[in-house]
Formats: structure tokens, C-alpha cells, sequence
């Protein structure tokens, strides 16, 4: 996507606002907050990603000769406003909390702070990439809980909606803890660990299930994991077994074995007394077909044998909460604090930190959404600049650091905030600073005016 | 993502398959069929999109230098096997129903038939994009027969999955018959008609409503649409009245007023009243926020004043059914139909084509799954071929032929399937074909073979 020019990714009122903005002289400096409204049901918390991608569309951002052609076309911009077009850029600045951390409703995960014209130009880019990239880190992020250490191998590729989401589907994985993805693009593009094991077309595709296993088997001495359900999986297994100690025979190993189908608990425990008992102790069993968060628990508290987990589709589309109340929100013009009254909608005023306050053991206690400026001794601030002047602000964190802060975050978070069904509701206050500002322009919005009266 | 190469845009699996048959020389010539299993909850139909990018993938499917160095650094594959992937085109046929088609449950989208390494390698790649696409239109279409006529406007890109997932997301709307997206870079890729209004923080920008309204109505003279739910939406339309009877004076026109929050049915009246006696009576209403087909279906029969509706997130992620049951599976190899019989995955074999039938209307009456060679006079085979030997056939349709081609279709489809709530289910009959080729694999599978029993 990145060589088509990502300028006109954006949504048509963004670009008439803007010369609307140009034609009135509209320059002064703007403060959007990014952040989600509420958390969908059964969520106790968000893993916030998507930051990276934001961050260089923002030090990217131009158009090309070709968007501007487009847009002349349209009929709707003046030339004038084209010209100047031409020459935008991007010269804010991004105060954002590092991906990986978690993040409560109303929290923001990033502020822009820049001419009006180009803070809100990047809206639906921004939303996009940090929605996706939110929503998928924290689906994954549960099923990593779920998992207790198994291990999990990112299987959602032909089913995320799109390329692209499949790539950034198997970041997110991975940056929350996954061991590994089948996605080869994004193992080249991110440099992810690439696993996988066998379809059951291969089976078909031979005189028996048996030739299948072997010819696999042949060509992959030390990493085959045969699928053993494509006819009768106990069957299967027998036939893995036999296949498994010829290998063994010629002093090869049979990684493991597939289900992708039936009643994995049972299935599993049928199957790993099959291969145990052909003497294959260490071959593993990997489980997949239609699992999540809640299947995982499922099998992993029923004691399942099952070593590793694929898993799909319901997790590449988050496919209980596919998509978050997430919004960008004007909160500041020309230093000057705004809110939205919108029914369901209403918007807390002013630029923001975000301060995480911790027990004694070091455990996530609360936060307090304050403003940028107010002072919360003992809470540690989560909101860092990373952008200044349109330039990002050092080395990015490579996918590994990000993977580590994940991991150290999510260890401060108390179990009753992980709950898969009923998670307990995290305390996010609001600082006396945002109380009585909003309290004060809620009394005297500057909506109306008087002249409308 | 074009220019980054697509070969790798595969699961792993697909690759290390590839391996093996090549290593046992199994080039034969297999069968892949593309369908969907079941239709989620409440789905009557299905509609088919997608095509056009696999078939320009499969085209255009070739590794680059940098996919083999990278294949090569993961250490699992041979160097010979690497330069023959090196050389590795698509040289297939592809059978399809056009874009825009209705579809049912096990009928196929399209089918593959080439060496079983090309036609493998796609999988990943066609489901991924006849999946997102399928899903997409789909609901898009549901929106449309819930609108009844009135204008409909694509509002998703925010929270589409990812960019590419929001530009097919434009794309699937408009073949469906959508006016217009807010998605500019859809409107440059696809030429599909670009709309939008304001956003919220336009008005909070200016030091009072009013002021807003007049800066923005001084912009755009002819295509102002004013949003006025920023603080109180009574007040705002009176206020965008005002400012309608001043364009007015000016001999411009109001051409609307955009509601995002609230009770839609209760406001749209309210508001039309507050237009109406200002003598606006063509200041034209529309609606957004949070909406779906049944919202805009409980606003058409409350008989809501709604010109347009703008359709966001609800619909760019299908948030009810965010994934379909879609399955790519092997039914033929070297003439030999094939099946498999996994716990509820079972598949039908065979190569095969669907024939529709009418009733004396011309509406749809059922369909039937046959065999490819299979004859069922008075049936219209909908599976056609679109390429043969790796190359596409004929120009492709434009989106607007397949936006008329849909139109035309849905309007065959009697109202009872159509249902949002409880639709009828479509008969899909098995030909005799099928059904006795499935019986006498079932009776003996080729599965486990002899040597393992």
C-alpha cells in the first residue's frame, strides 16, 4: 500500500474541511486525543498497538502529483488550495503510550498536537491503523492468558480481512506473545518466527493417508506434523504412529500431529495414549479449527494433552468484538480547551497524561486521566512524545522490545482484570483539573453563541 | 501491497506441501473448489465478490529475488526447490460466478483447476480475498434492500481492517449499489463517487456553531451538508437554518444537514419540521452513527425524513457475522474425485457447476449442485470460465457492469430470502451426479488405505 501514496487515505470531509480551514485562515494548533469510548462487553482491558504505522504515514505524508490530479478531477477543491496541498507536510507533534501497554476506556493512546489542517487530515488513517492494530492485540492478548504458556501459532491469514490485516494480525500476535505465524509475508516483512504443518488436501491428494504421512515424512525429517483427521482421526493417529516409528527407525522424529476437527479434549487425550503408547512421548499434539479465547480455557482447564494451538479466524477478525468504539476526538484549539455535548458521545476536554499508580508489589492499582500539565506525584506518566516537528523522536522499539514491555505490562495487571467472562472493571479517575474544566464548559458551552440565540 | 510481491502472501503450509510434492513428482492436475459451508445466523444469500483480484494475483504470481532470499534464510527448503519456484507461474483455468452473483450455502464461488503446487500456493490468497469481499458485500447489500431507495453513502474507512480492507470495503458497496464512499483513495483507485459532510471538530474549531455553519456554507456554496448534533441538534438545526435562509439570499443552496447521534426517528422529524418552515424543503437529511440494516430498517418503516444514510463501522467489519465458513478444498485429483470426511467438514467431490432455475417470472426458484459435465436442461450454469492457462479471459466486467449485474440478480430473488430477521432458505438441490459419487466414496473412502488397517 505504502508506494501508492497514502495522502488521500483519508475521508473526503477531511479534505474540505481543510480547505475550508485555508480559506478562512484557520492555521492555530490543535490537539485531537485518540482513545475508545467503552470496551466491548466481557473486555477488561485493551493492549494498545498500531503506533509504528502512524508514526511514519505521519513523517510520510505528501501528496503526489497523481492524488492531486485525482482530486482536481473531483471538482470540488479550488486550485489555489491544491497548490498548497502540494506542499503539506506534516509538522506536529505525537504524545503516545508505548504499543504494548495497556489502556482503559477514555484513556488516550496517542495525541496530536498541529495545525488544524494537518492533525485532522491523518484522522482516518490514524483510527484505522491503531483500531485494527487494538483490536487484534487484545484478542490475541486474551488468548495468550487462556493458553497458560502453551504455545500459540497465529493461523488467520486466509480469513483477515484483507492482506494487510492479515500482516498486521500476525504483529500483534506476536508482539502479545505468540511463538510464531503461518503468514510467510509477514515472517519476511516483520521477521516473525513461520510454522505450519499440513492441509488436508495433501492427504486427498494421495492413494492413502498412509502414503501421505510417509512421503511428508520424507521430505521433512524433523519438522512434520501430520494432520490426522482428514478421514477418522484416531485412525489418523495409528497411522501417525506407524509413520512416527519408521522415522524414528531412521533415526528421524515426528514432531507431532493436527486435529482440526471434533471433540479436541477428548480427542487429544485418545490420541496422545496412541502415541505414547507407540513410544512417541515427545511427538506433539497441535490443536486448531474454530478456537478462541474461551475454547482455549475450555481445553486447557480440562486438562487437554495439547502442546500448541493454531488459531484462526476468530481471532484474526476478533470476531466477538471486531470493532472498538474508537474515536479522535478535538479537544484543544488555539490553546483554548473543546467539548462535544453529543447524546452518548461527550468528550472530556483538553490535552491529556494518562498516570498509572501501582501497589506495593509493584501490581497496577488505578490510573487518573489528567491533564497534560497537572502534576500526579507517585503515578508513573504513560503518554511519552514521540514525534516533534513532524520528525519520530529516536529509534522506533523493534517488534521484540515491544513483545518485552508487553509481557512485563501485562504481568503488573491483576487477574481479575484478565477474566475471560466477567473481568472486573479497572478504576480510571479523572483528575481535578479535567473535572472542572469540563464542569465549567459544560456549563457555558461555546456551541451556540450568542448570536444564535 | 502489489509492488511488494504476492507469492508469499501464503501460509506457510501451502510452501512446505509444495516441497513435498515436487520432491515426489506430483504434478498432477488438482481441483480446488472455493465455497462457503454454512451462511451465519440470519443470512438469507450470498454475494459473491472478489474475483477480479484473484484473478489478477493469479496472473501476476511469480517470487521475487528477495521472497526466495528470504525463503531460503527460514532453512527450510532445498535449493533446487527454491530455483524451481524461481520459475513457478500460474498456468491454470479458473471457473467463477461474476462478481455480484447471489450464492448459497456449498455452492462454489470459484474453482481451480491446475498442477496441484499453483493451485495449492493460491489458497491462502483467494480465500483471503473472496472472503473479505463476499462478507462485505453481503451486508452492504442487506443495507440496501433496507433502505428501500433512499441514498446510501460507504462512512467505514475509520474502522475498516486496515486500508486495503477499507478500499474493498468502497468497492463492495458500490457494486452493490451504494451512491457514493467517503474514502478518497477509493475514489481515485476504483472511480467510485467520493461524498462527506463535517465532522464535529470543524464546529468545535470556530468560537460558536454559527460561525462554523457560515464558514462552511462560505466554502462549499452548492454542497454544504451541516452537522448539527455537536451540542444540542434542535438548536443546531435552527442555527442551520439560518444559515440556509442566508445562502438562500445569496442564491445558494443548503444541500443539507447531517444527525450522528440520538433518536434518528424522533430528531429526522423534528429537524425536517424546524428545514420546512424555514422553507427549506429541499434541504436534504442525513443520518449516520452506529448504523446497521436493521437501524435503517426500523427508521424507513417508522417512516423517518431521511434522504441518506451514512454507513459506517457496523458494516465495514460485517459486525454481526464478521466471517463466513469459507473453505478452498481439493475435490479432484488426476481426474480421481476426492472428499474428505473430518466431523462436520465433510466435502462434496467432483469438479462442478451450479445451475440456477427460474420460475415463470423470471424470479429464482432453486438451484442445483451438479457434477461440471453434469447436463440439467432449463438450468443457467453459473460458474463460467475466466481463465485458461494462467492467462484472464476477455476484459473483466467494470464495476459498473457488475453493480448492474447485481442489481439485476437481487431483483430476480423473491422477498422471503431477503428477510433481515428470518429469511427463507433457498433450495439447493445435489445432483444425482454428486450424490452417487459422494455415496460410493463415503462407502469406501481412499483415506486410511489397506496397508493400514
Amino acid at each position: 500500500m505504502e508506494e501508492m501514496g497514502l495522502a488521500l487515505a483519508t475521508d473526503l470531509y477531511e479534505l474540505t474541511m481543510a480547505q475550508s480551514y485555508w480559506e478562512h485562515g484557520m492555521h492555530g494548533q490543535a490537539v485531537f486525543s485518540l482513545f475508545v469510548r467503552t470496551l466491548p462487553q466481557g473486555r477488561g482491558y485493551l493492549v494498545a498497538a498500531g503506533l509504528e504505522d502512524v508514526l511514519r504515514y505521519l513523517e510520510g505524508l505528501r501528496f503526489t502529483a497523481s492524488d492531486l490530479q485525482y482530486l482536481e478531477s473531483t471538482g470540488i477543491f479550488s486550485p489555489p488550495f491544491l497548490e498548497y496541498l502540494a506542499g503539506l507536510r506534516f509538522t506536529g507533534e505525537v504524545w503516545a503510550v508505548t504499543e504494548g501497554s495497556l489502556v482503559f476506556a477514555n484513556e488516550p493512546i496517542l495525541e496530536v498536537k498541529a495545525p488544524i489542517i494537518e492533525a485532522q487530515l491523518a484522522e482516518t488513517y490514524i483510527i484505522n491503523q491503531v483500531h485494527l492494530q487494538t483490536v487484534i492485540a487484545t484478542k490475541a492478548a486474551r488468548c495468550v492468558w487462556a493458553a497458560k504458556g502453551r504455545v500459540l501459532v497465529d493461523f488467520a491469514f486466509r480469513r483477515t480481512h484483507g492482506l494487510e490485516a492479515g500482516l498486521k494480525v500476525a504483529r500483534c500476535c506476536y508482539l502479545v506473545g505468540f511463538a510464531a505465524t503461518s503468514n510467510v509475508l509477514a515472517g519476511k516483512v516483520y521477521g516473525i518466527p513461520v510454522a505450519g504443518t499440513m492441509a488436508h488436501s495433501y492427504v486427498m491428494a494421495f492413494p492413502s493417508e498412509l502414503e501421505a504421512f510417509q512421503a511428508f515424512a520424507r521430505s521433512f525429517p524433523e519438522r512434520s506434523v501430520l494432520l490426522i483427521d482428514t478421514y477418522d482421526t484416531l485412525q489418523g493417529a495409528r497411522i501417525a504412529a506407524l509413520v512416527g516409528q519408521e522415522m524414528a527407525q531412521r533415526g528421524h522424529r515426528l514432531r507431532g500431529v493436527r486435529l482440526d476437527s471434533g471433540d479436541l479434549l477428548s480427542l487429544s487425550r485418545e490420541v496422545r495414549k496412541i502415541l505414547d503408547e507407540a513410544g512417541l512421548t515427545e511427538a506433539q499434539i497441535f490443536a486448531s479449527g474454530g478456537l478462541d479465547e474461551w475454547e482455549i480455557e475450555a481445553l486447557v482447564r480440562g486438562g487437554a494433552p495439547i502442546d500448541a494451538f493454531g488459531i484462526g479466524t476468530r481471532m484474526g477478525v476478533s470476531a466477538d468484538a471486531p470493532w472498538l468504539d474508537m474515536a479522535y476526538k478535538l479537544v484543544e484549539y488555539e490553546g483554548r480547551p473543546v467539548l462535544k455535548l453529543s447524546q452518548g458521545k461527550a468528550t472530556l476536554p483538553g490535552a491529556k497524561q494518562v498516570f498509572r499508580f501501582y501497589d506495593g508489589k509493584g501490581a497496577m492499582a488505578r490510573d487518573v486521566l489528567a491533564l497534560r500539565g497537572e502534576q500526579m506525584p507517585g503515578g508513573r506518566p504513560l503518554l511519552r512524545q514521540v514525534m516533534k516537528e513532524g520528525r519520530i523522536l529516536g529509534p522506533l522499539p523493534t517488534l521484540q522490545e515491544l513483545r518485552r514491555h508487553f509481557h512485563e505490562e501485562f504481568a503488573r495487571l491483576p487477574e481479575p482484570y484478565k477474566d475471560l467472562h466477567s473481568p472486573a472493571k479497572y478504576t480510571v479517575e479523572v483528575s481535578p483539573g479535567i473535572a472542572s474544566l469540563q464542569q465549567q464548559l459544560a456549563i457555558s458551552p461555546r456551541g451556540a453563541g450568542p448570536s444564535a440565540r
